[in-house]
């Protein structure tokens, strides 16, 4: 067995173990099924609220709510307010697109991933890696949607909240975005075979 | 005279005919300087407000403001209220961390600059595009300084002067940094010799 293909064989018990969120299952099916291809990790985009000691420390971020869905007003204010007020820290509320990993045989069958995933919307993709020993290339696949707006620090909350249920529609909206254009790429993941 | 070389020509003479922000402008030379790269396009990093139309219609979005250095929340609020309150659209407030598009000679060439950039902070970068006629390759370099607020709705101010003060503050350090990571990637170079 290839050490591609030992990679691969490992990468999908990985995924069986497990899972992935609901979105994205069926295009990591798909992908996964393809010969000289296999996902590595992947999100179908989410909005987060998480806590940090100051800017750039991620490391250190505290999730206080995860979803993989549209948001209601009322949780993300709940989620704000479980960070305890004397905690020292910034909250800041995050959509990120959806995000896929592939690996792929060579940089042809990258490139030919790469220019599907760019037409059906995901302009942010790229070549991430190009392993030396067996040419193996990793693919990002990326999209724009995003927002990263603070909205709190030590404990004090600055977004009013007729502000921030401005925000969520925005980002609701960005988030059923994302998940249309993983349909799209689904699809056009036929010309691959 | 090679299909690149002869690109590199072309690319040097329109980038002296445009110019590019001051601070990118070492980095530019450094590149340009080495026979297997030419720089394509480049930004140093900025901070804009735009009137967009609605969500994902960028290409009729009309600039309010727009600069690469730290702002003022009184320069900021200016760019926001020129926007006749009538206009329909949504107002956003928007940081971008430094671009930069390099073509490179080969993948080679390539994967040594994308280790630098990698290397030097800048982790959202990877190849963009390969050409299929003669194997140039396009590294974009671009970081994680990433800010998207949406501000104002239809006329209507939806941020409080003391968030707004809060963004401003976050966004003039993701600047700060953004740039620090430009003179990290240009003593980086020096690998490519």
């Amino acid at each position: 067995m290839s050490v591609f293909d030992n990679e691969k064989k490992r990468a999908l018990e990985r995924l069986e173990r497990r899972g992935a969120d609901g979105e994205v299952e069926e295009l990591l099916q798909r992908l996964n099924e393809l010969d000289d291809y296999f996902t590595t990790s992947s999100c179908s985009g989410r909005i987060v609220v998480i806590l940090i000691p100051e800017i750039g420390a991620k490391r250190e971020a505290v999730f206080l709510g995860k979803w993989h869905r549209p948001v209601r007003k009322e949780e993300v204010l709940e989620a704000i307010h479980s960070a305890a007020p004397s905690r020292n820290g910034e909250v800041w509320f995050i959509t990120q697109s959806p995000i896929v990993h592939v690996a792929c045989r060579n940089l042809g069958m990258a490139t030919a991933l790469l220019r599907i995933a760019l037409e059906s919307g995901f302009k942010y993709s790229g070549i991430k890696a190009i392993a030396e020993h067996d040419g193996k290339v990793v693919v990002e696949i990326l999209s724009t949607e995003r927002m990263d707006v603070p909205l709190a620090t030590d404990g004090r909350m600055l977004c009013s909240e007729v502000h921030l249920e401005f925000i969520l529609s925005k980002s609701n909206f960005m988030l059923k975005r994302g998940k249309e254009k993983l349909q799209r790429l689904c699809s056009g993941l036929h010309e691959l075979t």
